[in-house]
């Protein structure tokens, strides 16, 4: 198979490439960059060594035999991409934010732009592969989910669905590493301003709290309207992200019943493990999640701790098991990476 | 005048050399050790050039002429020096949790050790220097409390005493830098294990719940049973501690007013200042609090951020201070200093 | 293939399981640990979620059906197990510094140990593996260098080899992770030492001067007395080593020619590449070694800057390496994966 | 006193203006900058709450009562001011590198621009604070050391004067904290590509190179033409410089002997001290030097370590010790802060 990576010199972009050149299903993967057109990858990403790899510039005549193509583009920008690409009836795992709401006045509320494909929000999938397998089988539209939301979604998910804790008052409190901040070049990321520091930034208006309730609000059954307090936080880490998440208990139950319960909506094989505590460090660089959890029962409070690789599972990772469950492929090919400590 | 530090080798203990010896009222220093007598300081902490400073064995003759002792030893340990050093009618801030609750109920609870001198609770004044000025100036025995009861007392401060915030309901999402943890040898605490990861641990469970639930009941007019749900995290930072702090409001109040509120709670000269986005990188390694307030509408929340230099306004600083209130001096004294960034 | 890993709870011995896991010719993998016998793997390096991984206690009964067994011990008491091992007909690779000699004085010298299997020394090869392919192919028992040597060597080989570079007055300043300090809980390791500081240690006495030597005078045709001067510093990140080697020039030579020269030394199908700068983030975590070379031609020297991951290729990367070229594996085998920027 | 800073907003400015603000001599400090002007320094500098500083735009006239200037300006463009303001009488510190050499050949070859007032260097004092009192006192242009330089003097300053090392074959091995490069917004000084990665950079081609052999010419009585190799490496750590620096024994002469000789240069009541082991962790954030010393005998080399915050020592705190020494205060006013550990 043939796979193509739009915007490839991002840092979800790069790790599209490091995990489709190990992947044993994909013979080819073509790279496009607006950026550095006609460059080696090698000289951009020097841990790539091999010559063969020239970033092209993106015509969609040349990408047309593709048989998978992921765009890792700014939203926005990407919408334009994805439906020239989608109409050619191509297969295309989007990393942006622009398909991730059925609902298109959502996405102009929170993003601040008007949708201009609103029509095609419909036949996209939202692609949060351990809780949306059903949906994504066989989908030629996938909408891969942003880092902060897979990390909050399935700390959080099977005491949701089971309604173990009540609808109202979830705070996520989400820890990330600077990697999430994209490869641009900006004042509030270099060394002197992150080291040796810890920030807070967007209280209560990133975009991404606006994915989390939506994908809330979609799973529920009954259509309710789900609110969460989102706060991110700047950690002098390159990769990672951790949710702390705090929910009200609609039930009384003990910490094994809850656990029993989150293994069995997570099977032991696939990527989501529970463990005694969950850090960041044993999941870096994997496709896993690790999820601890605590109850206060002094306060009727469920605290979820979920880590993620921010550009792993939280992106490139992700978007290559939407890939596998897509086309049919065995879910943890070209995953199967344990994290690396130390 | 003249101090004696005990316990000088612990990381709150060298701050608190440093910042007395800068310290214009003060003329001498004597410097206590159990671990390190007989050796020279700058052979243990080759920053201080001098070889004049000798660690000496603790005994209780030799300190009899100090104006004033600070003891900076572990909890369960320290309250028999301290009590020796009260009744001798020395004046002592004790930086250890031994004697920061009235109630030793409390103490047992939290710290799981029986307290030996619970009739001297009631005579020791919680030295939360920018709040409980009053009962600290002429104490003779204050409590120095910890450091993130400091960071979220200061933060949390304002609004709760003027009703702004329900008294139930509170979260506080804390971030701590690894000195925090003393100076110990352990390994959760070895570089391997701490850089470029994210962790939390004590949920629900750390001590300093209990201490900020205290001073929160104490201060309280009216006699409630506040409780409050605080999770600490483990950050790659030397110092500095955030609290993130999560509260329901109470009443309908707008960003500029409760900003109006703490300026007046908080002398613009003093050391805590609004800022429009709390970071640890300005305040360490000063005797500064910085609080930023986020109020979400749509949840009706308020989101406050309270940053400090864990070892400054968390320990040795606050130590400072507080000796300076209670001895009449002026409360800046010897704490001028500013952040230091980058 | 059965492989066997002595010692698997330090850093080498677990990111041996790492690569061991993934290797296509290796079927199972069996643990021996002293210090936690009985227990999970998972329950130490939770990274790997697998429950079937039980560590086990050394017995040689256990281990004699091992196809391939790894030492990752001590030195001083690596020895023992090493040759009671071989002496069972067992291929053994071992990481310690037991048996990079030929010559015991040069180990009792540096060591401080006398070794007590002399007449063994004889029998193993240095399992350099990208320079020693000859001799590993089909050896029984391989020291597989220390991390420092292989930087420094592989850096410096081919001027050296090709007589480009004079042989006395060589100087390698080397930056090390402080993984490269091992598992083992160390006041000096932890983070508030190491953060934020840089510092040197062992210079000139450091036992990885004696490898650097032993390997030049041993590869050196005519034998000559070649000493070096070796210095490691200390640097606040987990992984990676530079090496940066000062050697006056012997010829005159341009660096465009100088670079043709290593690439001719080293395949660009291997491990090894000539780059414009060599940073240790691209080679980490990878079996990869860069090399740039300056010729500063005012001074007449040459600056060569080696680059590694000190647990990979400095550790289990080439063990893997040395056991892929010893039983006629493709060298590559397990070993493919690229460094991970960001 | 009143003083002025040219450049305020720069890592160098900033600081100086942090020392100036504490400073028993200096009554008021008026800040300048291009770049910010009509902001409040607090916003740019938060850890500065005083609202009375505002950044002005440079003007001639606005300055001319200064008692002193200090210029934190780009090379090239600090001359255009520093001779303005000396023309008018002014007493004036720079801290670029335009004023740092009598010969403006060498300026012009290393900084590849042509010096506009070649007259004046022959008036200007390199104000190396430790070495060179006798010709900064009373001085009215005094050329601030660059930061490598300042390092590096002070370690080799002693064995150089005395004829302990050979003059030829010095190499100089230096690792810096990122604060190093300033605080313009680049990519190479981007978190993602400084964490956790070692590199090196300007190898035989950096400014300061020409700046360490100057001074040394200078310096030594018969002129002779002393050479360098100098190679920098990024570290990341924001602040703190080790010069590791390798030179060949002239003279047969042991460790002790050679400590007595360097105590003997540097008072002990100084800024610089001798160690056992010199690390930054110690200096930063102080005026301090430490150095620690290692004679190889086996292969008649000295290595020498020198360490210092690249910030202070090796830019504001030395321009405020030169002031100290030329206005004839004493030399400690405003810099006895030692450093700060943990």
């Amino acid at each position: 198979m043939k796979a193509s990576i739009i915007g490839v010199t991002g840092y979800a972009g790069i790790e599209l490439f490091r995990l489709l050149n190990n992947h044993s299903e994909i013979e080819s993967v073509d790279l496009y960059s607006r950026s550095h057109q006609g460059e080696l990858l090698r000289d951009i990403y020097p841990q790539f060594s091999d010559n063969r790899y020239i970033l092209k510039k993106y015509k969609i005549d040349d990408i047309v035999d593709s048989d998978i193509v992921f765009t890792a583009l700014p939203h926005g920008i990407s919408q334009d991409i994805v439906i020239e690409l989608f109409k050619k009836g191509l297969m295309v795992i989007d990393l942006s934010g622009d398909f991730r709401y059925k609902n298109p006045m959502i996405y102009e509320e929170w993003y601040d732009i008007k949708h201009r494909y609103p029509e095609y929000l419909i036949k996209a999938v939202y692609g949060l592969a351990d809780i949306n397998k059903k949906e994504i089988k066989g989908a030629k539209l996938i909408a891969n989910p942003g880092c902060y939301p897979t990390a909050s979604l399935l700390g959080i998910w099977p005491a949701f669905a089971e309604g173990i804790i009540k609808k109202q008052g979830i705070i996520i409190d989400a820890k990330s590493g600077i990697s999430g901040a994209g490869s641009g070049v900006k004042k509030i990321t270099q060394f002197t301003e992150i080291d040796e520091n810890i920030s807070a930034y967007a209280i209560g208006t990133h975009r991404h709290t606006s994915e989390i309730e939506n994908a809330l609000n979609n799973f529920s059954t009954n259509s309710s309207n789900i609110q969460v307090l989102f706060t991110p936080h700047l950690i002098p880490v390159k990769r990672g992200i951790m949710t702390t998440i705090y929910a009200n208990l609609e039930k009384d139950i003990n910490k094994d019943s809850l656990i029993k319960i989150y293994k069995n909506y997570y099977s032991e094989k696939g990527f989501i493990q529970l463990v005694k505590k969950a850090e960041t460090k044993y999941v870096v660089p994997s496709n896993n999640c690790h999820i601890s959890l605590e109850i206060d029962e002094r306060l009727g409070r469920l605290v979820i701790i979920s880590v993620i690789d921010n550009l792993i599972k939280g992106a490139a990772g992700q978007a290559v098991q939407n890939m596998n469950i897509a086309l049919g492929f065995s879910e943890k090919t070209g995953l199967e990476a344990a994290g690396i400590f130390p």
